[in-house]
């Protein structure tokens, strides 16, 4: 299932190539940029229009702020690991979508959390989804890795994951500890951003 | 009015390329995209931040899993369709326009049912959307092979097309059904979803 | 200000390219693809679940098929304008922002005329956005002849555009006859996009 | 980090390219596109369909203007120094985030003042976020020159960037003022936006 996508010009007798890993980037990419005008979007504007007003909302624009990071990242990853693939199969095709499912969902969370930050299950529900979305990455990963198990470049570059492992580690303890203290949850989130933020070496460098 | 768009550099002499099939793509892409982001959107976030909350967006959550899937299939299919296009035509820009169009009412199918999932009429309002999305992608299929009668491969590809033809009735048996129970429209939809989800072999496989 | 856009690959000596036109297709399918999906977003969902709820809701998916229709005109025809252009001035680039201004206006007019579609003002607002399409669309026209006055595709092309100039003039009556009655006014503009839905022969034909 | 993208087909031994500018582009207008699109979305429609309830509208529709040309040249010109540009960088990437957070709240600036136009912390919040977007541009700017400063082009194209530091400074001065009046806000945004829109020379014109 897994055919060679590298040519762009495909000839009516040569086989057919089913995905095109461009086609599948800029659905991904527009799927991405509106989840983040639309968090945006959800900001609601202050009842009154004086500081009082404004504070409300300190929670919505943080909360913002951390889905802001955490999209951009996966956009960031997102074209890193697509860059250094070659081949598509229908399972990357359907493990990318449901990395899209997992991020579609953010908005929802952002949207809970910047209404009632102060509760247990907004705070534990953002962790489920950011946690449904590391899952849904790393599996996206392997499905690339399957269809391009020849390619020795995207094999040493996704090879040892360790940020892939340890942030759902520290999401589902996020997602539990919001029960303790949601606060605690959000700084779980937040120091997840910060560890993918430096950027990756993996598939940036390679020698 | 079917002229050939395989050509990318026009020369000025030559005759116009009517329609660039990526163009279509990456206009579809983009409303579909848009499509599924918006959806999310849609989920309001719980009145109140307990599992009582919650479980009243429940439904609204699985309606939302049901369109997603649904749009991630007409994104696939959509996509391998045009991978096996060469020639594109006025009427293929117009019936294209038409499926999006049934695409475009889907949020606000998803929304009603969301909101009113134990009632007859949204289970068949959601019904009726996708069986004129059905249609619609049937009477795009007919207008592509139109401009490609000469393309053997397309014209294998499309020619029995044995779920496009199950999908409506199953859609229209749903959408009358819904008034005994809107839970058994709900049921045939599912199941059309997972016929779908099966890869299509058709267009995946080009001997 | 009109550079040849047609090289993809420039030295670094060479003049730069000023305006990529697939970027500017690019984006302003972005724009018109969020329009369209925008005014779905935009029909409410029935407040009772029943005949007479969604009977409520039947002028406001009436003015949105208008509106889909409308946009879809505006995609087919930009299409085709953009595929007979060679060069790109930041006239042109301005004059394009111009027509997605006043397309961007459009589900504001849907949205209001399907909450009053029995009042006047509603009714001639829809017109105004209308008619401020249609001259933004003529002056993108003419922008574009500006910068390629030297390609004979495109002259002879745009030559003679009656739709382009009838069209504006049944715009102003619709928006002024509104205050007489709403309905005359959608009338006209159901008779524009009937107009136009007609394949436009001029692009498509080039001898 | 710095590597060249301009060779559009890789081979598995060559280095990776790490970022490919076009995505970057098709991104960043994705991200625009729905920014304007959503302003426009924002735009109540009047409560009462009559003169009084349109005029109701008119301070929303006078800074919804303010914004899409604000946005608009944000797009022109983000498009005219990505043309110029060759090489990008991991810094890059997270400058042009930055930048697209800093256009993401216009909206949510734009509804404000849509709502609350008289009041001084809507027209400041508004100039604090042109502030920001006029300051991570420059950024971005800095970050595309240490990643192409082997390009004579874009060195002399963005050389001396007068606007580029006059802006913050109004807009510096804009957001202060708001608390004396905030119509001398409003004239600020407007004056920098007159400024921009006459088109930027540096870029467009290269010896």
């Amino acid at each position: 299932m897994s055919l060679d996508s590298s040519s762009p010009g495909n000839e009516p007798n040569e086989p057919l190539v089913v995905v095109d890993p461009h086609r599948l980037e800029a659905f991904s990419d527009s799927v991405m940029a509106v989840i983040i005008t639309i968090m945006a979007f959800n900001l609601k504007t202050p009842v009154t229009a004086n500081l009082h007003g404004l504070a409300s909302r300190v929670p919505s624009i943080l909360v913002y702020i951390l889905s802001f990071v955490f999209v951009g990242i996966y956009w960031n990853n997102h074209h890193h690991l697509l860059r250094a693939t070659r081949r598509i199969s229908g399972a990357v095709m359907w493990t990318n979508l449901h990395l899209l499912f997992w991020l579609s969902l953010i908005p929802f969370a952002t949207a809970w959390v910047g209404s009632a930050h102060a509760n247990a299950l907004p705070a534990s529900a953002y962790g489920v989804v950011a946690l449904g979305a590391a899952l849904a990455y790393f599996a996206l990963q392997r499905s690339i890795l399957r269809a391009n198990s020849d390619h020795a470049a995207i094999l040493r570059a996704v090879g040892k994951d360790v940020k892939g492992i340890v942030s759902p580690l520290i999401y589902a303890g996020g997602l539990a500890l919001a029960f303790v203290s949601p606060y605690i949850a959000y700084g779980c989130y937040a120091i997840v951003a910060i560890m993918w933020f430096v950027p990756d070496r993996r598939l940036t460098k390679v020698a």
